[in-house]
């Protein structure tokens, strides 16, 4: 029977450690591509078009939003940034799934265009706990920590959007959690339903 | 952050292997609480009192639908059996889960009493294999053979008022999709949002 992939939204404050959860589980999974994204900044060093990101320039980026060809897209300072919707939709359609990590703002862009995302908060399991991760960093001044800590929790405030949560305490538990989601996806009913009555009917 | 239990429903034709499935699991998953029919057939040999069954006359199982005290039952034969809604519903409350394995017939009851249940659905690999599963525990005529070949083939086609499918093709995958839609459940937002938006915010 053929499956369609799933796209995953990865969303939660930083420092609650979306991005190691997803390395993890990506390490034993293999039925994942990669989604590169599209900007306006300059290449640094060795990076490459294509692998990194595809790089464009302000007028070809604002040609592909006037033609919606975004999942999601923002400018942060004086780039725009975007997830390109034709290559991720593709994969998805061709069976690979595929994993977006990126904020709230982003996610509800991705929730009007593709409402059959899975969208998944990893969320610190304390904000006290939240508030050491970031200030073991290090590199924070007093002000940017205390703007990244009300940010972090206005972001929390959007939880209610989303299908899943993990609360990121212990990592093991965390990625047996993310892979275990995955997994009960790609055992729902409602997108395969007519597949599977047509596999069984066939046969009669 | 206290957290409710689920309520899984699980049906498929039988030969397709829930038992197996359900038995698997549940040995390495101890937040699970058995439920106990109520029955109004005679307790058999070594039977037991709130063990194996909860053993009433008919006229106290009638007085129980009366008072829609089951979240769902049926007649087999001369028989009626149920299943009790309080203490289900108190076990998922204090925070364990229970899975009910109950024929299609059953599930819609259940969902009409109980609309968070969570319906899995468990499929043999395909009606030939299923067949031959049949054929295979020697016990069938050719016309009960028949029957019960159809009967599957109709409960199939009820697969879409579930959450979850499982194929049940190695037993040992079917069991790994299983558990990972009792762990993903686990992690969904929409029944703990307002937990997890206070644990957060008590601690700003």
């Amino acid at each position: 029977m053929r499956r369609k992939g799933n796209l995953f939204i990865v969303s939660g404050p930083s420092g609650a450690g979306k991005g190691t959860i997803i390395k993890e589980t990506l390490k034993s999974n293999d039925d994942f591509k990669v989604s590169v994204s599209v900007t306006t900044r300059m290449p640094r060093n060795a990076e490459v078009e294509g692998v990194n990101y595809f790089f464009k320039t302000e007028k070809e980026f604002l040609e592909m939003i006037a033609e919606d060809k975004f999942l999601e897209y923002a400018k942060v300072y004086d780039h725009y940034y975007g997830t390109p919707k034709e290559a991720v939709l593709e994969a998805v359609e061709r069976g690979d799934s595929v994993i977006l990590e990126i904020d709230f703002q982003g996610a509800v862009q991705v929730k009007r265009n593709y409402p059959e995302g899975i969208f998944i908060f990893i969320l610190p399991p304390s904000m006290v706990e939240l508030k050491n991760r970031i200030i073991g960093r290090g590199s924070e001044t007093d002000e940017t920590l205390k703007k990244r800590f009300l940010s972090a929790f206005n972001e929390i405030s959007y939880i209610e959007k989303y299908d899943y949560y993990i609360i990121n305490d212990v990592l093991e538990d965390s990625v047996y959690s993310f892979k275990s989601i995955i997994e009960a996806e790609k055992c729902r009913v409602m997108a395969d339903v007519k597949e599977i009555l047509k596999m069984y009917k066939e046969e009669e």
